[in-house]
Order: C-alpha cells, then structure tokens, then sequence
C-alpha cells in the first residue's frame, strides 16, 4: 500500500505520474477485495470503475467539480481516495463508513443514492444550479447500463438534452446491471459494443469506393456521407444523440491511455455529452468475474476461495417464500412471477429454473413491472410481483393508481421488510406498512414465522384482490412446517395467549419476541395477552377491540415506522370502536432515518427485542422498567438467530 | 345524429361504409362539443383522436381485441361508439358516466388510468397474458406523445421490444401532451415529421447518384444502402426502432384514405410495431384549435364563443399561491419553480412570465422533476415543485429517498389537495398527508384559508429543510389578504375558540366549517374548542395534548384519507402523551376510491361540511345527531362556494 497511503485527497493524486495509476489500481483493488471479504458489501461493482475513478479525480477538481454516483454502491474507490482510506475497514458496520455516497460523510460525496437511477437527474439538478448561480465547475455523472433502463434515468436525459448546458454523463457499461440485463436497450448496448455490422459496413463501403477509381468531388462527398450515416445508423450514438446529447465512445474503461484523452477531451466538450466506457465487473478478482450476480452485493466470504465465509443455518425467508410459490404456481399456470432485476436477490431464479417461460424480468424499472403485472391481471393471470419493501416505494403510484383503484389480483411479495442490515438508510423496508394500508382495497399480510409465510402467499393466492406479504431479510427462525401452504381467513389475527392486564398486538418478525416478553411479564404475575394481528389490513377488529375492552394497557409493535403503521392502525380502530381509558404504546421504527447496522443490533437499539417491549411495558405500567432492561436476562430470545449469512441487497 | 343513432356497438360500426365515416365523426365532434361545453371535460384531445377511434373499432374486433387509452381522458369518443351515447349527458357528473375509461363501466373499457404514461405496461401486460394462456386477440395501445416523456413509457417500450409479441402501440403525436412539449423527444418528433433534413437528403443522393450514368451493380447497392441508411438515421422510426419495434409513420391521422389500409396493414404485421399518427388537438372546434391547453382540461363553456360559461368570483387556491411565490422569488434569486407538463394547471405560467430563466417544465416525468429538484437545492438552490397531489405521488420514491432522506431544502406545492370533482377517482387527492407524513424530516401544512396559504409558503421558503404546502382546486373563501407573506412558528397550531366539552382538531379546507360546527354546538351548549393544526407534521403535541385533557371529547377533521392520515397522527399524539378516557373520532375520507362529483356535494357525502362535522359530534356524544343533520340549518355554510368556475385537473 505504498502509493495510496500517500494520498490523502485528490489533490495528492493529481501530483502522481499516470504511469503509476497501475499500481495504484492495483492497491484499491487489493483494499477493497480485503476489506469486503471481510465485512461483505457490493463487491463486483467497484472493482469495475477503479480506474475509471482514478482518472476522473486526476482530471477533475473535486470537491468543486460535481461527481454524482448513480446508486453509488459503486463508490468504494472515490472513498478511498477522498481521505477515508482510515476508516475504510468500518465500511457498512454500525457507526462506520456507508456503502453509498453520503453527504454527512464527505465534501467529495455529492448526493445520497441507494436506489438506481435517480443519479442523471439529481446531477442535472447540480448543472441548473451551476447555471442559476454563475459558477463555472463542472459536473460529471457516472451511471451503469442497468441504472439505463430507469424510466427515471431517460426522463432526465431527455430534459437534459432538450436544453444545452455542459455536462458530462458517463454512461459505465459493464452489461450487466444486478442481474443480467433485459429488454432492447441492453441488446442495444451489447450489439453497438460488438460493432460488427458497423465493421463490415465501413469494409464494404471502403470496398465498393476503391472499385471506383476516378470519383469526382461528389461522388467524394457521397462517400463521405454514406460513412457519416453508417456510423449515425449502427453506433450507439445514435440513441442518445438523438436524446440531444453528443456521443463519444465506447472505449475501453481499464486502460489510462484510452481513459485519460478520452475523458480529457469529452471534458472540454460544449453541452451535454455521454461518455460510453466498458468495464468488467468483477476485475481483479476472479471468482467476481466468474460470478458477477453473487458478488453484486454480498456478504463476508473466503478470499482465496470466493466462498461464504458463513454457511446459512436455516433457509432465508427469501428461500421459504418462493419454495412456496413454486409449489403453488405448479397447481395453478395463471401463477407468472415479475422482478426488476432483482431474479436472484428475490429468489425468483428458483421459479425461472422451473417455469422459464413464466418469469419476467423488466430490469431495473419497478414502476412497469407493476402496471404490467396489472395489466396480466386484467386479463386472467395471477401475477406476483417480488421486489424488496424499498423498491416497491418506486411503484406506489402503481399500486394506488393501477392495481388497487381496479381491485386487480395482484401478489406481492415483499422481501426485506423492516431493518436489512449494512445496506442501512436507503433499504430499510420502514415505511411499507404505512404507504400500502392507506390504499383501499390493499390486503396487507406480515407473517410472524416461516410457517405462516407460506400459508399467507397461498391466501394472496386465492384472494381475488390486490393483497401483499412482507417478510424480513435473513433466515427463518426454523419452526415445523406445515405439508402445503393453506389459506388463512382474510381479516382474522390470532390470540396467541390471554390476559386481562395487558394485550400485545404485534405483527411480522417481532411476534414470537412479544411472546416471550409477556411470558416473563406473566411469570412477574401482569397477565399478558399476545396477539399476532397477521393483517395490517383489514386489521382484525372484532380480535382486537374486544381484547382491548379487557386489559388496561394497549401494546403495538411492527419493524416498520410507527408514523402511520400498523400501531396507528390499532389506535384508529379503539377509536373507532369508541374504546377509553385504555393505555396504549405504539412500539416500531421512530421518526428518523435508521442508520446502517446488524439487525439484531437495531432491534435492540430500537426496542423490538423481547427485552425492548418487555422494557417498554413496563414503563408504561410504571415500575422499574429501566432495570428490567439492565438485566438483560431474555438476551439468548429469539432475535439472536445467525445472519448476514446471506445475499444483501 | 342520423348516423351515430344507428350505432349500438362497434358491430354497427363495422356494417358502415367507410365513405360515411367522415360524416359520422362529424356527429360524434358535434355530440362531444355539446356535451362538454355544458359539463366541462378533456376537449381538446378527444376532438383529436376522433377519426383514429372509428378506424380502429372499425378494423378490430372489440372487445376480443383489446384497446388500452393510455390516460384515457381522450375515449370519449370509443365511450359514445361502444354503448353509452345515451348516458353521454351524464358525462363527469356524480353517478354518471366517468370522463376516464373505467373497467365496471364497459367490457370495451379495458383499463383504468387517469395518470399518462401507464397504458403501454398494462397493454403489454395483456399481450403476455394473451401468451400464456394461448389466445390469439389483439392488443392495441393508444399512446400520445406527451406521454412518451414518461419514464414508465420508456421502461415498457423497452421491456416489450425485447420480447418479440404481437402488439401495436400507436402514438398519437399532437405535439403536445398537457401543455406545450419540452425536451429531446419533443424536438426529436418534430424535426421527423417535418422531415425537412430526410427530403433534402434524398434528393441530395439522387443528384449525385444521376450524376455517374454507368453505375455498376456494386454502387447501385451502395446507393441503395445509403438511402437504407439515410431512411434510418433521419426517420422517427430508430429511436423506436432502437427499442425493438418496427416502426410505421407518420400518418395522417383525420385521413382516413391513410388510416384505415396503414392501420390494416400494422394490425397484420407479427412482433411489436410503433404507427405514428398525426393528429390536431381541438380539431373541429376552432376556439380549441387556438387555445388547446385551455381546452386540455375545461370547465363549462359558452359554445359560440369558447368563454367559460362562469366567471370566478375570487382567485383560485392556485393563483394565490403562484401570486404569493412571484414575491418571494423577487426577493430571493435561488427560487426556481418546477413543474410536470401541467404549467398552467399550477398557475406556474404567472411564474414564468416574470422568470422565464427560473421556471424548469419537465415534461409528464414527475420522478425526474423532484430529483432534480434535490440536485438543485444540494447545490444552494430553492426548488419549488408544484404539483397535484395525486401526480406527487408517482414521485413517492424520490421525495422519500432523494429528498427528505437527505433534509433538502425543496417546497412542494401540492395543489389539487383533498376532493377535485369531475376527474373523479384517479384524480383525488386523498392519500397526500397519509403518504408524506411518515417521512422523516418532512413538514406538512396546510392552510385553513387563502391568507395562512401565503405564509405557509414563505415558512417553507424559510426553512432549512423538504416542506410542502397543501391547498385544495377550487376559488379562495374572501378572507381578508396580509399586506406579505409572513413565516409562521414551525409545528404550531392555532386555537381558534375554546372550550372544555369538545376539541375539534381540523387542518386544511375544513377548518373553517370546524368553527361553524362548534358555533353550533356551543348555542346548544356544548362548549366546543377548535384547533387549526396548520402542521399535520410537526403536530402540535402541547396545544393539541392540553386541549385533549381539558375535554372529553376529541374530533379531528381533515379533507383526505383517514387510514393513516392527520386524524391518525393526533391519534398517536393522544397515545403517546397517555391521554386516556378522552372519546375520539377521526373524520376524513373512507377507505374506498372516491366518487366523481361536484366539491360540495362530496363534502356532504363524507360529512365535512359544518353540518356534517356537527351531526358527528352529536352522534358521538350520544344526543339525536341524525335529526340535526336533517334540519340542514347549516346549509348556506362555507362550503357552498362557487365552484367549477376554473380549470379542472
């Protein structure tokens, strides 16, 4: 680490000769394979763009000059050499360095990115802002291929390039997004970088002109034109010039001596222009190049082997909930499954493996994935559509506006709901309780073990309206399964166990903690009542009222924001049903940003543990809870399960 | 209506000679311009599309075949060919026919959509459908160019021209969407169907081409590749083509010697194929050929002359808010207004008339218009989106992670908040405070009249964070102007009145029918206190808490969805200041899609008039509330503005 440990920002970069950047590549390569192997993180990606990276610092002025990182996973280098190579080994740990450009964290992080495609547009809004203050710098955004199929990323381009100020948009093109690329713009890409029609059509051009000895001036002219057509007609250019953007490109994204001029001269360029560069996911270590899909995002692993350093003690839920929709679409061919470039982090591959032909992958564009799988229920099918609770938050005009409004028979499984982990702030499923139970006719489903996962997707199955199912990330909790999914009656909770002194009503995961809370507050003689509402929505009322009418304390709890979520939903139906003098505590995510951590962690620090809501009840009822939580007696609860012992985001 | 009466269903249609069909759209714009110019409605773009939807349900067999009207607000036309000329009077009215297609009201109806840009997802989401279960119908979608903006179009084109279905999308190019276009695709379309650079290329070949006489075989090729290629880098059909469809067009789309063999011809060709198809809004009714935005979306008119049948008595919510927004922009230079393709439905055309530099129209690509609007306000600027409400939410994603995640200062005018009338359904405001209000560090306001609606901008303005104003369609109350906007306390509510029997907590809109109630209420004895909340977030615990203890009962009232909304966020107040043995109740809109119909009839119907906020209160307190509601003593409330008398959505 001799050349990386000299710098200390940009500036020392750009005293470095590029005939060292080599090396230096070779350093962040060696850094970042280590320190993800290690920690996990989205590996594949950023061994890509290190030299891209390097040059564009060297090039550029940053701070002053914009780099926007579309996504920003990819960022791992940018950090290193913007002075965090320090802390670079807290990377995604709980208070340490973010996987993704933070704005909090450094004057070099521009904006904050966790969702493809928001990058273009955001950057955009940085060359207005230039414009508007008369400020001269200039602003760069990197975007991948995936992040292209955005609708969001052409919206951009297209007022981008409908105006005429300068900036740069480096289109990285490692043909591949998370999963493998879909659809025309990645055939596109693949048939422009190959180029061979665009070959044999300059050859046969050249070919016929040199049979034509004595051209005149026009037939010069001709010639040249035809050239100026073929490359217009067959380049990738063409797509994006005619978006209003000048095209230059594809070049060679690991090699400094096409990078550098390339992107000195783009860089001196008048209005907008897209760079197209092509780099290998993966480079530098072999098993990502192998395995590109498994090292997007992935957790710690075996450097010499590429191996999970972890094996997993039980399926993920991920696993549980698409076993059962394999088993389910075999009774029923409506059954097709939608993703959004997420095949194998929604473990649809499983499905595709089976029904090839009943699997869609739209690439990275949840909001058609939606009103496609809309438009498939309109017309008999019975489609789900898998994608995690954050992405679903694309789509929420979709699914208020498409599905719901038309009742239409649309499945959604949400994976990832509640807390995931290192990916931290932008992929925590906080908020989907309280964005889908406000849509009529929703049916919203949260199952509080495995088991029940399947007999709710069986029950989305069958209902002939929009319903959803939300499971967390990591591994199921191991208890018995039933033989075959079996639909559960919509609308109806369960009562876990009676009491007349307090009532738990939980939902999802937290369930069995609750449970084990009242269990102890029992045994300390306050009878506890626990019920697994299974439904957000319709909320069990009948089950909840008349449990509430019994008891004097009233406890919600969700791994989702209490604004709005499933605790409101509680305290709307005891006001409904005109229920006083109960005490009620909503229990679940608080009114912030939940930063980045290991989940049983955050479940503590955020008081979802068995030992959180016991400790919460009983300061509620007002003896000595702060005590009770010292003690930490329930600390080997169920909350203490393996993890991180599977695919991140 | 000699020919129309005729004409039961598209079979009618069809038994027709295609030499009457110009006489028979001649009837249909004379129904069209009738009907809405006493009922308000989409003119202007049905009166374009006319021609297109004969020929179509001429050449398909509806409803085997499938038609899905992006948007549409522009069936008219398909409603009054497919079995309800009849009830066509009964067009946008409360129990009559919806000014959208709509599923429950006609098999021809295959898909809802009030939002632009959803009908190619659906439509090809019934291609696929078709696959799977082995039919053999068509799939036809109708899209205009204004949508074509729309990322979702974009990512649907994209998925379905890299499958290789049967399916036809026809664009229907009127060079404007609500206003007028923006952007590369705009100007793209444009220069195609000019086609001035193709002619003068093709006759540029041609000269040279007759300048050489004995050409051999290898230049004829040559010469035939050129125009190939010019064909190919000139004509609309490669951005189109890029993306995997065939492309057909322009055509004239009021000819039907071209519409009928050119659509003939596409519906027969195999794999996915773009017909572009000119069409003129407004067309057969000058008054909307000249102002086409004016008639996009407009209120009863005076047919001779196009003048809207009814003045407004008072400025509109909206021209307040723009009036309000041009003096704080004069007063500070980082103001920039953006807004979604809906210039004059903001009222941000006063805007640019002052600051043509500082107004950004995106075009329909709400997503991109709210990450933008981060990018600037990262960069030191003041972005202020406007917005309806039920279009913010196609942006759900963006505000909560590009946004609010990053504490951005961006305002968003939210116009269109709470019941807009005649567009019915898809165009509701109703989810707004439900889904903003769990975002972290985002404020909510709204304000209870015209004069707090100035300030409440200015406090956004001032505050160094996301903020979002919140007004409803529809004329201002009178209420006397400060001379300035002026910020107000950051999470303060106001008590209006007070009283220790009853506390109403109201926000918005129903503010002042909160008072009336209480009026009442207190005349028969019932001391009622009223809070205008002005936040939904931050809520005013102290004020709201305090009063809460000093009474048994608490209403709140708000103009939007009661599930998780503003009644449920007092709710939560309530819990978590241990406020018990206080009677709540939550009134708002229920947990169903909303009707179509005028503002104050809806109002009634929900019970958020004075009346209807009275007879709840007497309800809950247990005293003959059904009587009260029939004396209707309160019908000449506030509520009973004029109303209709502007621009609808």
């Amino acid at each position: 680490m001799s050349i990386l440990k000299t710098i200390q920002s940009p500036a020392d970069l750009k005293r470095l000769p590029p005939s060292k950047f080599p090396a230096l590549c070779q350093e962040l390569r060696e850094q970042i394979i280590g320190v993800v192997s290690s920690v996990g993180g989205h590996l594949a990606s950023n061994l890509g763009v290190i030299e891209l990276t390097v040059a564009m610092h060297y090039l550029l002025d940053t701070p002053d000059d914009k780099i926007v990182w579309d996504t920003s996973n990819q960022a791992y280098a940018h950090k290193l050499l913007t002075g965090r190579r320090e802390q670079f080994h807290t990377l995604r740990q709980y208070g340490g360095l973010s996987g993704f450009c933070k704005r909090e964290e450094s004057l070099y992080d521009t904006f904050n990115a966790g969702h493809a495609g928001t990058g273009v547009s955001a950057a955009y809004g940085m060359v207005e802002a230039r414009e508007q203050l008369g400020q001269k710098h200039k602003v760069v955004c990197v975007v991948g291929d995936g992040a292209m199929t955005a609708g969001m990323t052409l919206e951009a381009l297209h007022h981008a390039g409908g105006l005429n100020k300068d900036f740069l948009v480096i289109l990285n093109d490692n043909q591949m997004s998370i999963s493998k690329n879909v659809g025309a713009i990645s055939s596109y890409l693949n048939r422009t970088f190959t180029g061979e029609f665009y070959t044999k059509m300059r050859e046969e051009t050249g070919q016929l002109l040199s049979k034509i000895p004595h051209i005149g001036q026009d037939m010069q002219k001709l010639a040249r034109r035809a050239e100026e057509l073929a490359r217009g007609a067959i380049l990738p250019g063409l797509l994006f010039e005619e978006l209003g953007f000048r095209y230059a490109g594809p070049i060679d994204g690991h090699n400094f001596e096409h990078l550098l001029p390339t992107l000195e001269n783009v860089l001196r360029m008048k209005g907008p222009v897209l760079l197209h560069v092509i780099t290998k996911k993966g480079l530098g270590y072999e098993p990502a190049v192998q395995n590109p899909i498994w090292f997007h995002a992935c957790p710690p692993f075996v450097r010499e082997s590429g191996a999970p350093a972890k094996k997993a003690a039980r399926p993920s839920y991920t696993q549980i909930a698409i076993d059962s929709l394999v088993k389910l679409a075999r009774q029923d061919s409506r059954i097709v499954a939608i993703t959004a470039a997420m095949c194998e982090g929604t473990g649809l591959n499983a499905f595709e493996k089976e029904f090839p032909d009943r699997l869609y992958d739209v690439g990275i564009a949840e909001q058609h994935a939606v009103t496609f799988a809309a438009g498939l229920a309109a017309q008999g099918m019975r489609p789900v559509v898998a994608m995690y609770a954050t992405f679903l938050q694309r789509a929420y005009d979709q699914v208020v506006h498409d599905v719901a409004t038309q009742n239409l028979p649309v499945t959604f499984c949400i994976d990832r709901g509640g807390l995931v982990a290192e990916d931290g702030t932008t992929h925590h499923g906080a908020f989907d309780f309280a964005y889908l139970r406000h849509m009529p006719n929703m049916v919203v489903m949260a199952p509080k073990d495995e088991n029940e996962l399947q007999h709710m997707l069986k029950t989305s199955l069958q209902y002939d309206g929009p319903a959803s199912v939300r499971y967390p990330r990591g591994v199921s909790l191991g208890v018995p399964m039933d033989p075959a999914p079996a639909a559960l009656p919509i609308g109806k909770g369960e009562l876990l166990r009676d009491g007349d002194e307090v009532a738990i009503v939980a939902v999802g995961v937290p369930v069995w903690q609750a449970v084990k809370a009242a269990e102890r507050l029992a045994e300390e003689g306050v009878s506890t009542a626990v019920i697994n509402a299974r439904f957000v929505k319709p909320l069990d009322h009948d089950l909840i009222v008349s449990t509430a009418k019994r008891v004097r304390y009233v406890v919600t709890v969700e791994e989702g924001c209490k604004m709005g979520g499933f605790g409101s939903a509680v305290l709307e139906a005891l006001s409904e049903a005109g229920v006083t003098g109960v005490k009620t505590k909503v229990l679940g995510l608080p009114d912030w940003y939940i930063e980045q951590g290991p989940q049983d962690l955050l479940r503590e620090r955020y008081g979802l543990t068995a030992e959180g809501i016991y400790g919460s009840i009983k300061e509620l009822i007002g003896s000595g809870a702060g005590q009770a939580v010292k003690e930490g007696a329930l600390s080997a609860s169920l909350t203490h399960l393996p993890h991180g012992d599977e695919q991140g985001s």
